[in-house]
């Protein structure tokens, strides 16, 4: 969406004064696992991309790949989150708050010639089984995204019960959406999606 | 979902007279690519886990790994193919028919520990800008579930049009909430999907 991930590396609050190596590293493994999953990045990619000596990898993440892995799920949880709160902000009703996030992903998505789809599922579904760290890492994620977008609808006057509901029908619904895009190299589910959440919004308790 | 992915092994159409190392390879292989993801999955575990020897491994797959996961992706995908034909063949009404399917899933995905999502998922995210072939196989995948999915719509009265817009909605809805839930290792983004399914077949052209 709008926020620059490598910028923003800079400013995460947990990484007091973080070094250039530091935050290039970060933004070459986010962008890395969001391309081709966790398992599918080595740490030379990481490396290479970054243009990281060695050595500085180890200093920076001492224990190694998954230390890399839960920081870069971090920081690119992180700018979804400020995309989400950036599309509230400038949003006059919930119906183009929620097509604003949608819009930002197929933008996404496109422009990176379909290689750029959620930055968080890929590791989720490799990892959810196998790492605590990772697990971990990916839900909160998925959560502050949950409770962004309600936190979202409630300030365009959903009631909260409804805003909660709605949240969770339309993160799955974008999650899904990006899926099927990506996999069909397509912006068709993405557009089917924003219709989708218009109609979820209408009656989202369905009386 | 009912039909069981090792016995389905045996007739696929693609599978002239499997034997019974080949059938057990595949299965294997579909299980732990859900599980884990193409990358995560050694051609070993591939092997200890269907008992096989390694010899015939190179027998039945001579193109090595990609064409074990393109065949174990094409008999994941048939077996959710006729589940979605079944739940279907056993529904009264399009609301039924897609609770009936997202009822499946949240079944499976909690049977197992939450360990066992979309069988297609991970490998369509890690490969689709690695790997044309795998990439193929998981669009096809998708691809087939959406049209079964518009069949069992148009066969409960939508017409072409609209059950064409709502199948796509209905697995982005899916698809984003299985993942969501195992993430969470909690059936309740299962639950809100089938609520928005309701919703979504209520008046999908948004009128």
């Amino acid at each position: 969406m709008k926020v620059d991930i490598h910028t923003l590396a800079a400013y995460l609050p947990h990484m007091a004064k973080p070094t250039d190596s530091k935050a290039k590293t970060l933004s070459a493994a986010a962008r890395l696992m969001r391309q081709q999953g966790y398992h599918g990045t080595g740490l030379h990619d990481i490396l290479a991309t970054a243009g990281s000596p060695r050595g500085s990898l180890y200093f920076h993440f001492p224990r190694g790949k998954e230390e890399i892995g839960e920081a870069a799920l971090a920081l690119a949880g992180e700018t979804v989150r400020l995309a989400i709160v950036q599309a509230a902000a400038s949003s006059e009703t919930a119906e183009t708050f929620l097509a604003r996030i949608a819009r930002g992903m197929a933008s996404e998505l496109a422009k990176s010639g379909y290689k750029e789809g959620c930055p968080i599922a890929t590791t989720a579904l490799e990892t959810s089984a196998q790492s605590d760290v990772l697990g971990a890492a990916t839900r909160t994620a998925f959560q502050k995204w949950e409770a962004e977008i309600k936190r979202g609808l409630e300030r365009f006057g959903l009631p909260s019960n409804e805003a909660d509901l709605v949240a969770t029908m339309a993160l799955s619904q974008l999650e899904g959406a990006v899926l099927l895009a990506r996999t069909y190299r397509s912006l068709t589910p993405m557009h089917r999606a924003e219709q989708a959440l218009k109609l979820l919004l209408r009656d989202p308790r369905g009386r």
